[in-house]
């Protein structure tokens, strides 16, 4: 072999912490305090502040690979936590404020977190668990404009120890294999599993996520990240805005819908990324109020975390000319797998059918490699018909868990196995029709949950709709829907079937539905079917 | 230290092969032959010929890391060594046709090529020198419609090795660090020196080089390299277009500004790429006829290779709606460097000012790192003014060349000299103010021959002007223009002083003009400066 002369030049999440003091010092950082009001600053202070948390940390004894965990809502402090960490040399550990106290405790002991930076809004959360994770040495508190009293004795003000450093940090040259942060999967199926991004799958995501074909995430952007930035590296957006010197906002707690619409019409948003409930709850305030908010400078809304139905798709672009992006990935991604792009030979299909190209999960991006086995690991065919679990590998998808956990979830030949059920076509679009754990199985053939969901949301008085397998003494497993419907609106079981039978074989329509008021999700948003299943999984037997 | 637990997954251009079959098998390629007729294919075609390339090379005895050479205009066949050799392991390298044939055999010699690929067109030039290349074993031909004659029994014939082949081939699993091509640098002093691109570089250069602040290649693009095959990879752009799963078009050997206009409208280019040279000649034949063409398809005409005029740049826009993307880069650096994009809060200025901004080199890319200094080594500061020698890093920065030659480009703290003198202003925009060894020295001060070039340049009589340091008594240098006026127009040397004088210091005024028919220029059609020192380079002392 012979090999290439060129540099041995790491890649770092430390080249866009300098790049961003280099060459966009006046791109502005907008926070939203729990308050609501607005902090204005620059990536050049960022960079700053960057710097002094670095040095408070390695005063705080910080070494390199040590863990330094979050628990804060979108911000600058988590800003600088995301980048002046890693660039130090240790990892920075986001806690999932959403989860059960209990859980929380778990992970932070299981990560062996060492530091731990708190919104002053979220101490009574932290003091829950704070006692049972051994490793914890430090905690810093990151300020509330609600609550200005000074924090006790045993926590350290956050912007206290920052104003006691120098702005300059002397970074040190890092192994790109290095880990700069640790998140945990939301662990529906057992207890949650570490991810260890490295630098290097870190910056190759956030650069590949940025081509034209992906995000599209350019320095004339205002990147806003719905999506917290306690999942998943929050899709990278922190990275690829910081890398291409965009403007960035954050939503800091408020994420109702009315709140996000101010701010993306005040601060003229180009791009937001958030999972489906946020956007449903976005698109039915706007249909409401349609003229109220100008969001002119949206570009695209980005859309992941879970399936999104087609019918909310096509109404942010029918009722309200707003383009929404619908992409796939999980935690054990980092997490951009694919990305429902229209190929340019596809723009020539009619708007319906464009439609349901964007409504599948997308094609995968490059250096995504994707394929997809059936129950005996057979890799099946892309035809748009086959459903198998889809398996995943790239620069960016986890090799293994944190402790070595979870090793069922790697194949023998490298791919790492989603969990996620999908079909994909001929021109490699991939469509989720169940996670693997929901899927449903009635006489031995594969029903899918997510095509009836997607047709049911399409019924004018449906707001939600959740399919889930419920027992059935013959078949084994059937499918039942559970809706939530429109304030104000009505419709029977029998409206349901009657507007979705056409679309279906018969032994796809659902055996029966239960009309809730909301359907109960996990802390990731996600429909939580599990529960669906303890709650209503018996119904059909009982009749 | 923690290591991340991400996929240890290589960037290797097998990856680009693989997704261009998976996802874009429809995916155009069209190829201008020598006879001007034009041959249609497929992505589909396009790696189904890569792998029977691969397996013909294979059964030559073309091993890993072995060299196969290219003497070839810009075709399909071309991209098929541009992705089917590195793919299998071995390395293409890139002979530069418009070299000396000495040159060539040089270079052949010092790579130690194993096997060539030639066009047919270019058989007469590689018999110049292909005997004193004693590593050459196998010599294959592509064909060529002006010439159908069978190929003499020492040749291959390409099309009738490939037929004979399968069209899928196993790809090796290959280091990123593996070595994937050879590029040459032209060698204006000393031999020309091999900069070895890794798999690594390749990809990490054409991934960054298609994010949308830099050239921003997608799917829905037509691209169209002017640059020919044998430069610095052609600026990674089939690289780009392949990965992105774009449409190609190749001009083959016709670069006249007629051809390229006809091709760029015909097949609806979005994207092309060429050196000054040829987007001068398309500039004036735009001016002389606007309307023949329909070029309402560009988005973007890059221009590399060496510095663009500013009135250049202007005239495309303002007289035709044309938009410049004016960039920097060498063979050493992949060759992506810096792209003068107008950063977002600069959109506010004047077009003149504007105009100032995208007429400089541009600002570095992601991951690449550029500093200037003095001839002490001293770092310089980024104020607009300080002119020094460019320094740059990164991951497809050269960090050495080919059997160790060359190691004085290279700094003891790891930077690649460039050779070239610039400013860098406040915001980071670089600006080319001279190559190191064309600099003017004037009693001691630097002088910019570009800016004097591109002020003489905005003068209407003039079509280009070189400004070279000539001996002086006093002085030690004076600068002196050389003046190519355009056809049927005149201008003294008064009248260029009187056109130039209120933009520069008395000083630096050029002290002499000699009017030339054309400028001398470097195989990569630069301004050969050298030359002008030598046959003009005393013109001062005679007087």
């Amino acid at each position: 072999m012979l090999l290439g002369r060129m540099m041995n030049f790491p890649l770092t999440v430390t080249h866009f912490l300098r790049r961003a003091k280099d060459y966009f010092p006046g791109s502005e950082i907008v926070s939203r305090a729990t308050d609501k009001s607005l902090h204005r600053s620059t990536y050049s202070a960022f960079y700053g502040r960057a710097c002094r948390l670095a040095n408070a940390l390695k005063k705080l004894g910080v070494k390199q690979g040590d863990r330094v965990a979050t628990l804060c809502w979108n911000h600058q402090p988590h800003l600088e936590a995301y980048f002046g960490v890693p660039a130090m040399g240790a990892v920075v550990h986001t806690l999932n404020l959403r989860l059960h106290p209990s859980e929380i405790g778990y992970i932070a002991n299981h990560a062996e977190d060492k530091v731990v930076i708190v919104d002053r809004s979220l101490l009574p959360l932290f003091e829950k668990f704070a006692e049972t994770v051994r490793s914890i040495e430090k905690v810093i508190v990151v300020g509330d404009p609600h609550s200005q009293a000074p924090v006790s004795g045993a926590y350290l003000d956050y912007e206290t120890l920052l104003a006691a450093e120098p702005d300059t940090f002397d970074f040190p040259n890092l192994d790109e294999n290095a880990a700069a942060m640790i998140c945990y999967t939301s662990g529906t199926t057992g207890n949650p599993k570490g991810v260890v991004y490295s630098h290097r799958s870190t910056v190759l995501h956030a650069l590949v996520a940025s081509l034209p074909d992906e995000l599209g995430v350019r320095q004339a952007d205002t990147v806003l990240p719905v999506v917290p930035m306690f999942h998943a590296a929050a899709w990278g957006l922190p990275y690829m805005a910081v890398g291409a010197g965009a403007k960035i906002v954050f939503p800091g707690p408020h994420l109702d819908p009315a709140s996000l619409l101010d701010l993306m019409a005040a601060e003229k948003a180009t791009i937001a990324g958030g999972v489906p409930t946020i956007w449903i709850g976005i698109l039915a305030l706007l249909d409401k109020d349609p003229k109220k908010w100008d969001l002119s400078s949206i570009r695209a809304m980005v859309i992941g975390g879970s399936a999104a139905p087609a019918t909310m798709i096509e109404g942010f672009q029918t009722r309200h000319g707003l383009e929404v992006l619908h992409a796939w990935g999980m935690t054990e991604t980092n997490p951009l797998g694919t990305v429902a792009r229209v190929k340019h030979h596809l723009t020539k299909l009619s708007a319906e059918d464009q439609l349901r190209v964007r409504a599948t999960q997308g094609y995968a991006a490059p250096f995504v490699e994707v394929r997809h086995t059936d129950d005996s690991g057979n890799v099946l065919p892309w035809n748009g018909e086959s459903m198998g679990e889809l398996e995943v590998r790239g620069p960016w998808v986890a090799a293994s868990y944190f402790g070595g956990e979870g090793s069922d979830k790697f194949t023998a030949d490298g791919w790492f196995k989603t969990g996620d059920v999908v079909t994909i076509d001929k021109e490699g679009y991939v469509k989720i029709t169940d996670r693997a754990k929901d899927v449903i199985k009635s006489g031995g053939e594969w029903i899918s949950s997510v095509a009836l969901e997607n047709a049911l949301m399409s019924h004018p008085a449906v707001l939600e709709a959740a399919v889930f397998a419920a027992k059935h003494a013959k078949w084994d497993e059937r499918p039942v829907a559970a809706i939530v419907l429109k304030e104000g609106q009505t419709a029977t079981k029998e409206d349901l079937t009657t507007h979705i039978e056409s679309r279906f074989a018969k032994f796809w329509l659902p055996e029966d539905y239960v009309f809730l008021n909301q359907i109960p999700r996990t802390s990731t948003g996600k429909f939580l079917k599990s529960k669906l299943r303890d709650e209503h999984g018996e119904i059909l037997l009982k009749k």
